[in-house]
């Protein structure tokens, strides 16, 4: 059954993203770090069009994760690193190049009505203005049978959680202090319940995923 | 040979205890969730004078921890929840009543001197009002061969790692948001290398080890 996944790399120290985002490094001071174990894996680079790589755990996460995702949501900052009117978004077209990693409709939440934007290799851009409940609902539909995968930032997590929309959250957890920047829970309500159900460890990160449970 | 390590539960969102502690709630809204998957575990019920509990990875990995610790810095409110001179302190012999569970020398960090506080089952309460440094210095002496394990609360963890004198953090994440409270690792300079040296899970609780690397 399709189910929606919140599927996001953090820091030990609980962030998303590094302090002073900019163009030019939109993951932050350090940021690049909550990724690290990435890189490497045969899998995301396949995803970025690259060959070589490693096949270990990591690897076999994000594969899973790709071939269970139909359909991917995710916050305008996430997508662009921006905000305001699109024509004055330099990353107008997403940080990803023509052929984005994601080969699934993307539907990106924003304030900025815009027309659906294909690229190669299947992702389209859709953008989204009416909030997170419809960016998962056009999301669930797109994605028919297979998972919504909602890829970040913190806020977009933080309200898809807070309306009982995620049934599943992956932390991929980086040993790495950023010692400021965006954190994934912040003021997260106690009331939303957790139940472990699998945890995959390797030498580069810890990948904790839990059952969220409505109260 | 001798090691520090600070080792602590911590909710999902970061926490080490909850929002609002009080003389009746130390740990404050939610935070006793931290340390469930403690209470039903052989090995705590043992260090705390109580009978049964299962002999499984949480009771292990606590069963480790209480043979390889040879003294325990802790900071004032984990102490006694209070502030302030001893005389006003309504929990000023602990928390933990005659027979406390460290069965070994503890080293409280607060700015209010007072005599060694010995209690029943080799448990004494010491009383440093030099700062962090010295805590733990006196504490490896104490400890002579064994380790030094700094408990808690975050301040107190939060300090020794800035000192430059954490070998070891083991962090126990419970599936569970507090929403608010003491965050563990707040404002953490974002040269402290971590390596991950050991993952255990279990279904109630993640035990994440890391090696402290000082740049």
């Amino acid at each position: 059954m399709s189910k929606v996944i919140a599927d996001i790399s953090m820091s030990l120290d609980g962030y998303v993203a590094g302090p002073d985002p900019d163009l030019e490094d939109p993951l932050g001071k350090g940021g690049e770090q909550l990724h690290e174990w990435a890189f490497g894996a045969q899998s995301w680079r396949e995803t970025h069009g690259r060959e070589g790589g490693e096949r270990n755990a990591d690897s076999d996460v994000i594969a899973e994760r790709v071939s269970a995702t139909g359909a991917v949501v995710m916050g305008r900052r996430m997508y662009s690193g921006g905000s305001g009117s699109w024509e004055q978004d330099p990353r107008a077209r997403g940080w990803w190049g023509d052929d984005p990693p994601f080969h699934a409709p993307v539907f990106v939440l924003t304030h900025h009505a815009r027309e659906p934007l294909p690229m190669e290799g299947g992702t389209t851009f859709n953008f989204v203005t009416d909030g997170i409940e419809s960016a998962i609902e056009q999301a669930r539909a797109a994605a028919a049978e297979k998972d919504v995968s909602v890829a970040g930032g913190a806020t977009a997590v933080q309200q898809a959680i807070a309306a009982g929309l995620v049934d599943e959250l992956e932390v991929h957890v980086a040993p790495v202090f950023l010692g400021g920047g965006a954190r994934l829970f912040d003021g997260m309500a106690a009331d939303v319940g957790l139940e472990i159900t699998r945890v995959i460890d390797s030498p580069t990160v810890t990948h904790l995923r839990y059952r969220v449970l409505r109260s």
